[in-house]
Order: structure tokens, then sequence, then C-alpha cells
């Protein structure tokens, strides 16, 4: 087997000019009461205290926080799983063959998913697993325990989830958590080259480093933790609130600022029933 | 100034565990009529053959495919602009300060943007910059190009866009056209580590891989191109539309399929203008 070597910068470029993300193979199985810090730790070593460099983001699935976290419930209570994370139904869609309806719901973590993050895959037979309880503050924890392991002062962690999109198919990462990095790079007040103001003004860093580290981890295999170098730039140094930063939390829009908050359908059948009652214009 | 060199692999990991990016300073501004590919090339190239490698994934922006391909119009027209570019209105919502309306729409791509993707920033005073008339065909045309130029077989070609979601803040890059690159990974039949289905089926890796490119390019500076190595599983070889791939339209989920095909608001108050009218149940 080939060695686990920790991601070589990019030799001869500027920096700034370029990211590079490795993930480690051979993650154990995760269990309830796992240490999860010490886990990512080892696979990121690999018998090396330089696995880690200052600027490094680590990127680790909600998947294996959850586990770690004892986040496991049984199968049987599946459609209830979702009921109890749910704090507002977004939209439903009937699935054939007597399965129940697809929910899209808003969960405790402010996030619009498809059962509501509720996850049945790679969990042992007859569970499911739920979200960790708060990802921002597991990646602190993990923030904290890896700075210390591998005597860095600036790294950032990332928690992930796989996620739908409207109007485009097929699934991308996306943060949950996040502690260390700024996970909105905000330009406004910014000029282009020719000297106007940016119009494109607020980029969601966090959310591109999950999509990154989803390129590099796959599915399928057993690699549920990346390490990004190259984006020191969105790193932050130091011990305390203002180095974990605001979190993931953050890129979660109001409800109330969405302009789709209800499923088309769902909003056209709350304006029928209005309308036949006679609500005023 | 640092010389560029070519994106260098990340030694000593095994193939598929490692993904790194890398984006040319100094590119230069675009004209009409420029010939993309040459430009494109010379950046990449920096004086060596050998600066991109079989597998590599060539991400460019829209804006600059749209300027080489002469997509200037009056910028006293961007109202009409978005209007002639729009096919259908998804949602409205007001501004402050007597600006016209923020509008999303779907485009003529199928894409569902904050004013059809028409875009202000970047351009030369007076003029906006509409979205390439086919971004697939521009990828197509700017990947034989650069397979002919370096001698390789397998290389992939992303356009990308820079596009708010629903329910999150901050706006991620999107693949707006592809060729050469599988754009969804299709792991349905798949099985997890414990040998149940994946319930996680498609993945949009051309959306990922814009994502990463954000990473790597930034905003303001000038550097509108990429180069993404590591990925060759999901690059295809040879000549044609099989090893062209279907493009990034394929990533647009038809309106019909979708539950946000129409804004809230937009879809309430049909739902009240039709119950007012007495529709039948």
């Amino acid at each position: 087997m080939t060695a686990h070597r920790p991601v070589a910068p990019v030799e001869n470029l500027p920096p700034g000019t370029w990211v590079s993300a490795w993930a480690p193979e051979g993650f154990p199985e995760v269990r309830p009461g796992d240490d999860l810090a010490t886990l990512v730790g080892d696979a990121v070593a690999a018998g090396s205290t330089a696995a880690l460099a200052e600027g490094d983001v680590v990127v680790v699935t909600s998947k294996i926080v959850s586990k770690a976290e004892g986040r496991v419930v049984c199968a049987a209570d599946r459609e209830q799983a979702i009921t109890d994370e749910t704090v507002r139904v977004v939209a439903t869609r009937e699935r054939p063959d007597g399965l129940p309806p697809l929910r899209i719901v808003e969960n405790r973590l402010g996030l619009v998913m498809a059962a509501a993050g509720v996850d049945a895959s790679n969990t042992p037979e007859g569970t499911v697993l739920l979200l960790p309880h708060d990802p921002d503050a597991s990646a602190r924890a993990l923030r904290a325990a890896l700075r210390a392991r591998f005597g860095l002062d600036r790294l950032g962690v990332v928690v992930t989830d796989t996620a739908g999109r409207t109007w485009r198919d097929g699934l991308t990462d996306i943060a949950i958590g996040a502690a260390g990095v700024d996970v909105l790079d905000d330009l406004r007040g910014g000029v282009d080259a020719h000297g106007r103001p940016l119009s494109v003004t607020v980029t969601a860093v966090a959310d591109e480093i999950a999509a990154a580290s989803e390129l590099v981890r796959g599915k399928a295999d057993g690699r549920p933790v990346a390490v990004v170098r190259g984006l020191a730039r969105h790193v932050r140094a130091g011990d305390g609130p203002e180095a974990d930063g605001a979190g993931a939390r953050t890129l979660v829009r109001p409800s109330a600022d969405d302009l789709f908050r209800e499923g088309s359908a769902e909003a056209y059948a709350r304006g029928l029933a209005d309308g036949r009652a006679g609500a005023p214009a």
C-alpha cells in the first residue's frame, strides 16, 4: 500500500494561486462514543506530525460526526425521526409503490433538506442517523483538539452534508458546520479591474470547500475526511469565539427572507384556499 | 515574479485520493473576436507544453467566453437585455431607491438566475455581458483546440457562472457548460460499506468542479482560468459526441419537475386569484 503522505503544496506557484486536497484512505468505522478528533488526527497524520500545516482546512462528513456523537435511532422510526427533526414542512412530493411522501423540510438547524437530513445509508442495518446536534460546536471541538495535537495556530474545520438543490439535478456537498473559517467571503465594497463596484459580492466559501472536498472524498469508499491546503486567507488563527468565527449557521438564509420559502404547489394551494374563503385583497 | 508552473501532482499519494487546482495569474483582458483557446492555452502553458496533463479539467468563467464571443450589449439596455434573455419569470422582489425589481428568471439556457445571468461587473463602462449563446458548444470547441495544441487525449472543459441559491446565503460557482466531463456521477445501483443501497445517488460533479475552481480563482483579480488535476476518473478520452458528453445542460432540471418552479409569493397570488375566481376544486 502506498504510504499516506501530507498534502504536498503545489511547488513554485505563488500563494493564493493553487489549492490542493487530499482524502486519506482506510478511515475506520466510527462508533458511538469514539473520540472523533483522535480518529481524524490519526488518519491525517499517518505517523507524521507534519500532516497538517498552518492554514489547512480539515473537512469531515456529518455522518462520522453523528456516529461519534451517537445520533443513531432505530430505522423502524425513520418517518417519526424525520417528523421529530422537522421545524416546518416546505414541500412534499408523492412517491409510488406506497412509499411515504418525500418531505422537504426546514430542520432544527435551519437547513432545508429532503427527509430533514435523516440518513439511512452507510449506517448499520435497522438504524438511521440524525444530523449532529450542533455541527458548528462539533467543528469547534474538532478544531481545538487538532490545533492542540498538531501544534498549529491557524486551522479551519468544515462539517459537510450532501444536499439537493432547486432547479438543478444532482447533489452537492454543503457546509453545515464550520470553525476557524470565513464561511462567507464578503467582497462588497470591492471593485473590479475597471474600477466598477463588484456586483458579485458574497461568496459562500465554506460551501465551495465542502463541494471541493466531495470531489476528493467520493461517496462509497470510506474516505470521510479531507485536508484542503492553499486557502489560508480564509482560515483564522488563535483561540476563542473570534477565531472560531460565526460558523456555518451563518449560511442559512432566514426563511422569511427567502423567495422560495414554500413549495410552489403548497403556496398555490394556500392561496387557492384563502381565495375561496374570501380573503381580503 | 514567480514563474507560472503546471499544477504539480500531489506526490506519493494514490490516484483518486487527491485533487489539485491552479489558476494562472496575468490573464489578459478578453476582447470580442479573440481566440479564447489561444489565450487559455498561453495562460496555462506559460512556455511549456507540459502545462496540461492527461485527465486534467480546464475551467473557464463564462465571462471570458462571452467576451470572446462578443456577447456585449449597451448598459442602457440592461433591463431590456434581461427581458430578452428571459423565458419565464420565476420570482421578483422589489428593491429600494427606485431600482427596478430584482427578477429571478429561467433564461434561454434553462438556468434559473437573478437578472437572467446578465452581468454588469468586469465589463467596460456602459456595457453589460450576456451569457454565451451555447456554453456547451463553447466548451466543446475549447476542448478540441486544447486537446490538439497539447497533444492530449483525455481532457475536460467546464464553463462556470456564479449563482445564488435558495435557502442559503452567499453565491457559488456552477457549471453552465461542459465537454469531456461526466457532469453527473451516477452512483445508483452502488452499495455502501454495509452492502445497503446508496441513498445518495447522483453527484453533480461538474458543479463541484466549478465551485472548487472558484476557490482558487477568486473574483476580483484577473484569474478567470483554472486547471483541476486528479479527477481523471470523470474525464473522457477521444473525439466525437460520446467523448464530449451530454454537457452541463444535463444539470438543468426541467421546471415541470421542480417543486420550486415558481416563487412562493407568485404561486400564492396565483392561487388566491384562482380561488376568488371560483376555480374548481
